[in-house]
């Protein structure tokens, strides 16, 4: 038996004003999800723990089965492994999530995002990457464009530390923030320092470029300087394949994904129509999953766009992704045999279009293969699949939860 | 967004055969207490760990988020807190719940709350205050009464530790318990020969008091010696309001759950007609609930007699008491906005009028606010909430849940 991990980032949310209190769940035509559900077992789950919000990342490590309070150190890594671009990660690198952001010249930050839609990244990346901070002619700053408004970058040299708090504090209109040391050592005032040193640059550089003036002209908020958050060094993780004796693949869009999907071995299934945004193609990734499960004991996809009209306040674009999705399980469902394969269904954590962020509130999961006993669930909702057999289970439930059913656990005891 | 808490002190409980099996809860006309399982989500709650019967204190501390394996040491402090009288906790001191109780001559326990009602009892601590134990001349025992039998005790000297067994075993029809050194210390068997010697003092003086011959001619049981337990000293906590950046306050009638709030630095919504008893005014603690929102983010509001009635062995004043909770609840739910407030309802634990003890079944919760999703649980019972979303949660998973509604999480990750 094969594993298919279907998990679709921030689709669960909370009651919204514009759908009459339902949510988009609720309100999305999804007779696939509702399939799964009603032929598994369902349940919610807290990714981290109940009352905890948890990142993309930290939920992904756990939901993957590894216990982000131990392994996880900040998103930075997972983003410069997700590029897949020419940023390879070294030991000892400091590695940042970054956005391209709209300030003005007071340092406002205008728009954390800088539009999202930036046609021109990859040139004006080439504006700033490869700076050398004055005050550490040692060190190296290298910089990716991503998706959209997001970039990866990596300080490389000696002297750093991930210690050192963020630039970006995900919120727009206030002054854009000063990186300080997290704790009382040399290397992280040193690191704050040459962080700031690079955003301070970027502007310089940023704000005077001709791409940008473009921009404005046609109604674009200018990309005129870059914002770093989630620090971090790599932690050293056993491969997900070995781990669990499976052979692992993945498909996702968003470089993050694709990041935590490499830093513990699995192999990318290519899908050039899968972009991590609204247009992304899910039904190539549905395919892509049904083409690809023959040679595979275990493969991860992932579907970003759901978190992301969530952030941007807009369940009916949620809607939209979400009954995306489900022409995608529709595929899957045809063309796989339920006794040969368990499917997986969640999300990694939900965030609510009122407010545009990450909550708490445990997302519904749908375990679901001819092998488990199925309850009464007809219907994928946070609130329907909160009445089903699998109760209220953590992230790190999940993995031992699968391979149980695929007989790759071991007895404990005898 | 404002949180207020809600905790009815032991009202959850087993089926009673007085009810034809059913609970107090099931039994009490209590349609405000519905109205917020219908709006809100349920779930039952095991304030310690399943199969734990808490006590109220530790599960007070639970509730608050404070790990009660971590920071308990006893009751006793937080019932010298909770006087509120002339006895101030000093670092060192060990505290007592102390009760007035009935012995006969062969110090069999009689009546272990000396009938409950005692309207002597603050002439009765006259007698027995600023006691100086023979065998440890440098040691004082401060005595104060709270409510009914209940007194607060107090050890304070050199030469004393908390490790030492209770007076009171919680029942009568039993020798009285000598007080025996929980550990082989010197510090340990000198404080229990200390309590033995206020005890059988206690006895001396108050069985020779012409206030006891009164209560004797009246028909009432005397008070005629002082049992302790929950002997402890306070741990040093961080408090309620910085840990968790919330303004917070407290409305109790009982000082163990007013202590409690204290050592946690909640400020006293003070509510003169709040008894702790049968014949607290809970339509007074609604309007002080409500009164004070405005000022406080966060209002703890306890009613004890729940508890007491169960402890009683008295279903039908439990259901009475259980109706007064719910105009109170609906007080309160027609003056405040489920757009601006969370509610959470919930007991500390069940209290079983068959036994009149505590046990460990989880009581039922209910978090109601227009920010969560609802279930459909329709009544505030202990097997209605069982099916509720919330599933089956922890003690110190509560505040965590309440403070991502109301926004006052940390993301864990990015």
């Amino acid at each position: 038996m094969k594993i298919i991990l279907l998990v679709n980032d921030g689709m669960s949310d909370q009651p919204c004003k514009d759908l009459g209190g339902k949510t988009p769940l609720e309100e999305a035509k999804s007779p696939n999800l509702d399939a799964l559900a009603r032929l598994g077992m369902c349940g919610i789950m807290d990714p981290i723990k109940p009352g905890v919000p948890p990142g993309s990342d930290t939920a992904h490590l756990a939901i993957f089965g590894y216990d982000p309070f131990h392994y996880y150190s900040g998103r930075g890594p997972f983003e410069v492994l997700g590029c897949g671009g020419s940023l390879k990660l070294q030991p000892g690198d400091i590695a940042f999530r970054a956005n391209f952001a709209t300030v003005n010249e007071d340092f406002i930050v205008l728009d954390r995002r800088a539009g999202r839609n930036i046609p021109e990244a990859k040139e004006l990346v080439k504006l700033v990457d490869g700076y050398i901070p004055p005050s550490a002619p040692d060190v190296n700053v290298y910089l990716e464009h991503t998706v959209e408004h997001r970039l990866a970058l990596l300080l490389r040299g000696p002297g750093l530390s991930p210690r050192i708090s963020d630039v970006d504090l995900g919120q727009s209109k206030v002054k854009l923030n000063e990186c300080k040391a997290l704790e009382d050592t040399k290397t992280a005032v040193q690191t704050a320092q040459m962080v700031n040193e690079f955003v301070r640059n970027s502007y310089d550089v940023l704000s005077k470029s001709p791409l940008n003036k473009k921009r404005r002209i046609a109604g674009f908020p200018p990309a005129n300087v870059i914002l770093l958050r989630g620090a971090g060094m790599l932690s050293k993780m056993q491969s997900f394949g070995e781990r669990y004796n499976l052979k692992a693949s993945f498909i996702a869009g968003g470089a993050l994904y694709k990041g935590i999907a490499r830093a513990l071995g699995m192999q990318e299934i290519p899908v050039p129509e899968a972009t991590g945004k609204f247009n992304t193609n899910t039904l190539a990734k549905g395919r892509a999953v049904v083409a690809n499960l023959k040679e595979n004991d275990f493969i991860f996809c992932h579907v970003k766009a759901t978190d992301s009209m969530a952030h941007d306040h807009d369940p009916q674009k949620k809607i939209e992704m979400i009954e995306k999705i489900d022409k995608m399980v529709g595929y899957i469902l045809k063309h796989v045999s339920l006794d040969e394969v368990v499917i997986a269904l969640t999300a990694d954590h939900t965030t609510a279009c009122s407010t545009g962020k990450h909550t708490a509130d445990p997302p519904p999961i749908a375990i679901t293969s001819s092998e488990v006993i199925n309850d009464d669930v007809v219907r994928f909702t946070e609130k329907e699949c909160a009445k089903g057999r699998l109760g209220r289970i953590l992230g790190v439930d999940v993995m031992p939860i699968l391979l149980d059913i695929v007989g790759k656990t071991k007895k404990f005891g005898a």
